[in-house]
């Protein structure tokens, strides 16, 4: 889909080569969230997407998700629930564990964040592997909720996160679409 | 300040003792997030104390505070800037350390982030001692640009952190005031 707020955007989105290491081309959100109107543009996007839908809340995943989630939740009059790396809730929390290319990662939720029959957005700026989301997806499951779907900004469609989180039954959102890894 | 909003909001303020350590009692604003009504009040807060200022840039200072900053950036249709901890941000940063009880800590922000004569609100979750939201004040002065206020929905009136900023020349807005530390 292209379109001018797209357009707007992908032009706003800052490529950094090697960064976090050696070879890896990074796409820096913050050149556009730094733009008013791209922030406008990137949160209607979304909004628009999910406005006709109950959405009872956001599951934001920390940091980058929190940008996008709290603001969407905002407007969509959900409530926003944050997903975070371990030990930073501070309540009881249910946690996924899963594999990244070295070694693994864990997520955690509060254990009474949700419950049954939840209708739960999954929000993060980036979709690269769908390892995150897929894990993400699988606490909003675990607290017997349900994610209607997991929406990004951005989707590196070579690392086929998409196929990932449609393989675990969740709906895929994206803005923009990169023919990189 | 005594409303229905805030006191709504307070009402969703979880209390959580001994967290991150013993005999530290933290407030959960997740609790708060999390319900739809308690978001709209706490953003609707935010939004009226600045909705007649020429506002440029929200600098949220991670992560909670992407929570807050980021949707009233989208409702102030202004930019969104994160403070963030060290090596997270991609491109070349300005630094700003600070002293803490035990130590110090370092935040960053990109050096390209800000220019001259741009006004900046400084947003985080809760005002504790102040270290990190003056700190976060410094670098927006760094940059040259000008921080109109630093806002918060929780302030911990005993650890003076209001003292702090306004000693740095910065207002403080917050929406609640809380008797502990």
């Amino acid at each position: 889909m292209m379109t001018i707020a797209n357009d707007y955007v992908r032009e706003h989105i800052r490529e950094v080569p090697d960064f976090p290491k050696k070879g890896i081309l990074f796409l820096d959100i913050t050149t556009a969230t730094k733009d008013a109107k791209a922030m406008q543009y990137m949160l209607d996007f979304l909004y628009d997407q999910f406005k006709d839908e109950k959405v009872d809340y956001i599951a934001g995943i920390e940091s980058r998700g929190f940008i996008f989630g709290a603001p969407l939740a905002y407007k969509l009059n959900a409530g926003f629930i944050p997903i975070r790396k371990p030990n930073k809730l501070p309540a009881d929390t249910i946690k996924e564990t899963y594999s990244l290319e070295y070694g693994t990662d864990t997520i955690e939720m509060h254990a009474d964040a949700l419950k049954e029959g939840d209708r739960v957005l999954v929000i993060d700026d980036l979709l690269a592997t769908g390892g995150t989301a897929v894990a993400a997806c699988n606490l909003v499951k675990k607290a017997g909720a349900e994610p209607i779907a997991a929406a990004f900004i951005i989707e590196l469609d070579p690392l086929k996160g998409r196929e990932k989180i449609e393989a675990s039954g969740v709906k895929v959102v994206s803005m923009l679409n990169y023919d990189i890894d």
